[in-house]
């Protein structure tokens, strides 16, 4: 097993990789660290675990990695993912995969592991064979792995979170779950965030002729349960915000929303959140001016 | 005429008042200035320009300067102000105005007037009578005065703008109106915005029996259109957000939101800009706590 890292990369070579986890803390030593995927070469499997903000870097780092045989799991966030590897190398060794799992880097070379860990998978194809390659592969690793009825199922079930709590996780200024969770009105734009996805995502279901369907007010009960239950936990979306980071706006908030007119799906509480995260993102950029105290007197 | 001043008090009561206008700039010498209204007595007509966030301290604020015949104006924004002041004093004494003008105060003393100067008017009752002898006061003043068709018709209106734009300029991280029209997506919020204030104000009208109705097209293509012809406005909430201020979060868009949902119609977009104002209101109480790097060493 080859590891191709960049922030970590002198870390990991010099003492491994500590794992504090809640179902027990390990490490991992003489780990294969690479700078570059020319020095890793052809595999029979690449996990790409990249943000949704390098998704176009995606392709130079994977490409020397491939053979004939290669696969590829997209393990990464947001709508539009696996539609990219595909055309880059080919659908039929493409995968997709949604991680259900509480994790924060730490300092170089240590990962928290605070809750969770279901992966959720599906074949770009949807080839069953292809898809239950995959669930071995990683179930013999002892992950608990969950085959949904279709790619673009898992990816909008997995939106069904990311939405309202990486969204309102920014939107709301920089605030944990619980922040969200303890305060009515943020709640109930959640809940309605979900709803929103679920229907967007069942016309695009419906229009890709797949007959699976979200259950919005199931996935609303669902989503916050499980959110009460990570404690008052920082979604990757705030951590990039608060670091100064680019966002997984797009990936997350953007192709949903445009899905959303295309298909003549209202979605305003998406649209929202799009615009709000993004915004976020341009005043890091310095592309949206913020106001402070000394621009008013001369207003 | 009588100002009850608090923080401009001392400085006015020294120098006058001195209004920088786009109309031609003027000062008002010798102003009759108070701390209090017990210093003022009875009078004619009570203008109310409070802050909505100080609506509580209202009734303690008027009561000194009523007659039997003192007739009373709320120049103020959000939805539910006349029916305190009514249930205060009776609702055939109480007036509603809009002012749609951009104004900013600057240092004590000092008014800029940037833009626009129309106030829309109406009587809590609704009383013709009573209605044509505020217009004949405003308009001996010089002052362009537009009768609403009824009060709360004016007040929908008046938050066809605010809902927005002071609800989109705090949301978005503390920008100006130009920040909010230069982003498509902003302004495609800010547009569905005004539909549902549009759509929450008719089925409010029609509830009171009123006949008059809120046309969302067309107040999307006027709203959009004056706030063009602003410049980069500051927001009187992005002001109050930027100077660590209270916010009128709940009289500009948490009555619009609790009245969707009374009316059972649909505001996504009302309920998702309230729920971010106010959560920027709780943080700025230490209500919500923000993350900061600091925070997510530990997570």
């Amino acid at each position: 097993m080859h590891f191709l890292l960049r922030r970590d990369l002198e870390a990991v070579r010099r003492s491994g990789m500590r794992i504090y986890s809640k179902d027990g803390d390990f490490e991992l030593r003489d780990v294969n660290v690479a700078a570059s995927p020319v020095n890793i070469g052809r595999v029979d499997w690449v996990i790409c675990a990249l943000k949704a903000t390098a998704l176009e870097d995606a392709e130079a780092l994977v490409r020397p990695c491939l053979g004939p045989g290669t696969r590829i799991v997209a393990l990464m966030n947001g709508l539009g993912i696996e539609q990219a590897f595909a055309e880059w190398f080919g659908g039929q060794r493409v995968f997709g995969g949604m991680a259900f799992v509480c994790i924060n880097r730490g300092e170089p070379g240590v990962i928290r592991h605070l809750d969770y860990g279901r992966v959720s998978i599906g074949h770009y194809e949807d080839d069953p064979a292809e898809t239950e390659r995959l669930r071995e592969l990683l179930a013999s690793g002892g992950i608990e792995v969950l085959v949904a009825p279709n790619l673009q199922f898992a990816r909008w079930e997995k939106l069904c979170w990311n939405v309202p709590f990486n969204g309102l996780s920014v939107a709301a200024g920089g605030v944990g779950t619980r922040s969200i969770l303890g305060d009515e009105a943020l709640s109930k734009v959640g809940r309605q965030a979900i709803r929103e996805v679920c229907a967007v995502g069942n016309a695009d279901l419906e229009s890709h002729g797949s007959g699976a369907r979200l259950d919005g007010e199931k996935m609303v009960d669902s989503m916050f349960a499980q959110t009460e239950a990570m404690g008052d936990y920082r979604t990757s979306m705030v951590i990039d915000y608060v670091c100064g980071r680019p966002l997984e706006v797009e990936a997350i908030l953007g192709e949903p929303s445009r899905r959303a007119a295309d298909l003549g799906v209202a979605a305003p509480t998406i649209d929202a959140l799009y615009a709000l995260v993004r915004a976020a993102d341009r005043r890091r950029r310095g592309e949206m001016a913020v106001l402070t105290e000394g621009d008013l007197g001369t207003a």
